[in-house]
């Protein structure tokens, strides 16, 4: 029994390793880059490694950039009252996609978890504290997670003797869902931030 | 709104060109890459590059191989006598799989299909014939498709004035299926090629 050329069983581990992408999954990438011509397989090479060395991150908000401040932070009609703090780089592009939130960000780097060992010293929360200006406002938009939520209280709690205000994102119901299929948390939490009419 | 850094749309440009990748997919992969140490990207990078420098067309069968001719060709304990004609280099791998073929292989390097384009001079047939010999067994092996099955006909034909053995895979009900979900097609190839017990 003969499998296949070292060079192509080597690729399909490393397709493998990728979120979401089996061996069989990676044994059709492979297959596939086989039987086209080389331009694909030539670009994607080269792009990962331009994607490992041109990316950087920005000194300021921890984001993802290519230059340093990053195009955000070194944006003068960006208001600099309104700072949202998110978990990860690409939560800013989420935000960026909504074309409607005009301040700036902060990138955590992560949320507290205990049982990962992950606690305030592994966040970029010293770097937050020193960004902090009288009136500024801080928008927590970490994830409706366990983890996201608890981080947030832990912000709010070493932020409260600042004088800032801080908000967090509103929990409820989602635009254009169905009641029926709300799940039960959401409901309650819709319930409780209800607003009047 | 700002969107994501060049390299990184680059790279989700080039991650959705491949097959069963969509851009969301896409995306992921490059913030999973982005959220890692830099090994995982740069091994994908220099592996996508091997793949292409590496891999040649074996001079005999046409499979793919990093040596020429191929491990299989070249192998003194492999049956000469039997040739397993298949559609495309991957599915030698197949066969190998199965640890109980011990001939050797030939490429065709696709089907014959008119609509497409292909016809006999865009496959490996003339290096086809010239592997022939006296008593050579052939096992044509397309895929059961109405292009396989044209294909197989077609080489049955131009084969038949050259006294060899040709025969074509059974057609009949997979092992461990059930008879309640085979195909009508499938059933009906089963009857026709009953075996007796």
């Amino acid at each position: 029994m003969y499998s296949l050329p070292d060079s192509a069983n080597k690729l399909i581990d490393n397709f493998s390793r990728l979120p979401g992408i089996g061996r069989k999954t990676a044994q059709r990438l492979v297959f596939h880059l086989l039987s086209t011509d080389g331009e694909l397989t030539y670009n994607l090479s080269d792009s990962l490694k331009d994607l490992k060395l041109k990316i950087k991150n920005c000194s300021i908000c921890h984001g993802i950039t290519e230059s340093n401040p990053c195009k955000i932070c070194s944006d003068p009609k960006r208001d600099d009252t309104l700072l949202c703090v998110v978990e990860n780089p690409y939560d800013v592009f989420v935000f960026e996609k909504i074309n409607s939130f005009m301040g700036k960000y902060h990138i955590l780097g992560g949320v507290l978890s205990p049982l990962d060992g992950i606690g305030p010293d592994d966040l970029n929360i010293d770097s937050l504290l020193k960004r902090l200006e009288q009136g500024i406002e801080i928008i927590i938009a970490t994830n409706p997670s366990v983890e996201g939520e608890t981080t947030a209280l832990y912000l709010a709690k070493i932020l409260s003797d600042k004088n800032l205000s801080i908000s967090k994102l509103a929990r409820g119901i989602p635009v254009g869902s169905d009641l029926e299929y709300v799940d039960d948390a959401t409901l309650i939490r819709a319930m409780e931030g209800r607003v009047s009419i």
